[in-house]
């Protein structure tokens, strides 16, 4: 294992050294609490990458997909990072993830990079985990970070819900159709994709669609969610995918959505950086007294209610109201 | 819409008034703050509810199975609340669960009682408006109560994961098997349930299921995770269920693990309720200046991980080390 100081990763990353670049997403997920003025220092560096979501229904070939995206983009001589958020224990994700990975060391393009984030760590600790790793990539000045969630969940939305652009990925013959996905990732999208479009059902899929988006349940805004379609596959219908994100950016950077939306990111960020940080303060470095706590309150002793005020005080955190 | 005190939810509550209960779980999603002391009150009455957690692949017949494991408790005498977790909007799980409560309340049975929780919140909303409507249905007196969770993401795992005993349901014929399925939710198994048992491929998940086992993937104890199969439709199987059910709260009485289990429930109870109070103390009520700090954040005037701090002094929370 390869030792870099904060001074080296402050030189190495803005250079995109991959190797700098994968330790220090690795290092985050352990030692948060050391890293944080380094990371502080390369947050100031970033803020020009294009963050794109991708969630979608399991089984619609999201991996196939982002991995075309990843050609599209480098066709028009973009750097893309890819983050694929897994979070399920590493046992089911991992031979996949490392698949790709071996992909794209492959290919040995400089401009690529492919990562998994799979731990689970502490509570909401993936969204957390992808904050650090985006602003890692962003400093590294990648033109493109894709996040890509292999789940369907609340959090998996939450965390594509801070991208610039969400495209959520279906597939025809779902069985029940649009009806089965979750209301919440149809709020999110940007843009559908109807991968594999190939398939019959498709003409139904779209169509269902459209009575989502005349019922209102798909986001409310002046911009037009496209539906688009891809043949993942045979690598069709990313020129059309490509255009419409860049339509999507021009609409958000001459709109005042944008700013809102950025402006709501920012915050689900530093709600998460607090609840870190409270964590940080309470319970690492005091996880004897935590626990005792913790038994005392399965013992009835106290109840939590009251047992989140006395955590405070033995943390030094006092509040003076 | 019926106004009670905290001091008449305290009469009320133990004699398992429906219309206090129902009312008090509501008020919790909102109110949270300045419930606390009565919730405070709640917990130290509460502790002898069995909490069974329902969780399973889409599509598994969850619902059907939990309204059936309902019917066959109620043939024991005991008193059933079940709490119907959606993460997604109300839009979808509304209708379902619309039915579900008109079913329970047309067959007026006062020691049943069915509730949704679909809100979206803010961070981990749902795990928290959980565990405080647990402690009112447990202070209520009821002998079981039901943790159904619709989705199967992460968050859906914590929050099943709180109770004594998981049961993961599993339907046959879902094309990929097991290896489709979250790790994670093969991990939390204290019991599988087959459902839908008659379908062709029951014997091949069986054996799947089996194969993971011996894989350990599955939760390492000396509690033999059974495999169980019902016909939730017809109303098979759920003795064995029962018969195991009991068998597992026995194991658990009777060793360590129960203890090792409910200490690490009550550590993620205490994060979630830490997180949630210093949300409470930093934001609400700093709405204005919270919002201006993410705006810097977002103009990049300052870095997220630097405001954090301010965000602590600004709500009177001072850290003394």
């Amino acid at each position: 294992m390869i030792h870099f100081t904060s001074e080296q990763f402050l030189e190495l990353i803005p250079k995109r050294d991959m190797r700098a670049i994968a330790r220090l997403i690795t290092l985050q997920e352990n030692k948060r609490k050391e890293l944080r003025p380094l990371m502080a220092q390369l947050y100031r560096m970033a803020g020009k990458a294009r963050i794109i979501g991708v969630t979608g229904s399991p089984g619609a070939g999201k991996s196939t997909m982002v991995d075309q995206l990843v050609v599209a983009l480098r066709k028009l001589g973009k750097s893309v990072a890819v983050l694929a958020i897994d979070p399920s224990s590493p046992f089911s994700g991992g031979a996949v993830l490392g698949d790709r990975i071996r992909m794209a060391t492959a290919t040995e393009d400089p401009d690529v990079f492919v990562r998994s984030l799979a731990t689970r760590g502490a509570l909401g600790g993936l969204s957390r985990a992808t904050i650090d790793a985006t602003t890692v990539l962003d400093a590294a000045g990648f033109d493109y970070i894709i996040i890509e969630t292999v789940g369907v969940g609340q959090q998996e939305i939450d965390i594509v819900r801070t991208a610039h652009t969400c495209l959520v990925v279906l597939v025809p013959g779902m069985g029940d159709g649009v009806q089965a996905l979750k209301a919440g990732i149809l709020e999110i999208a940007d843009a559908f994709v109807i991968n594999k479009a190939d398939r019959d059902g498709a003409d139904q899929l779209q169509k269902e669609l459209r009575v989502m988006q005349s019922l209102g349940v798909v986001s409310e805004s002046d911009w037009q969610v496209p539906i688009l379609r891809t043949i993942a596959t045979e690598g069709t219908g990313f020129d059309e995918l490509i255009e419409q994100l860049v339509l999507h950016q021009k609409w958000l950077d001459s709109s005042n959505a944008g700013v809102v939306r950025r402006q709501r990111a920012m915050e689900g960020t530093l709600l998460r950086m607090l609840q870190d940080f409270v964590i940080e303060r309470a319970v690492d470095g005091h996880v004897s007294e935590f626990q005792a706590l913790a038994n005392r309150c399965m013992k009835r002793e106290v109840d939590p209610y009251s047992a989140v005020g006395e955590l405070f005080s033995s943390a030094g955190l006092v509040t003076h109201k």
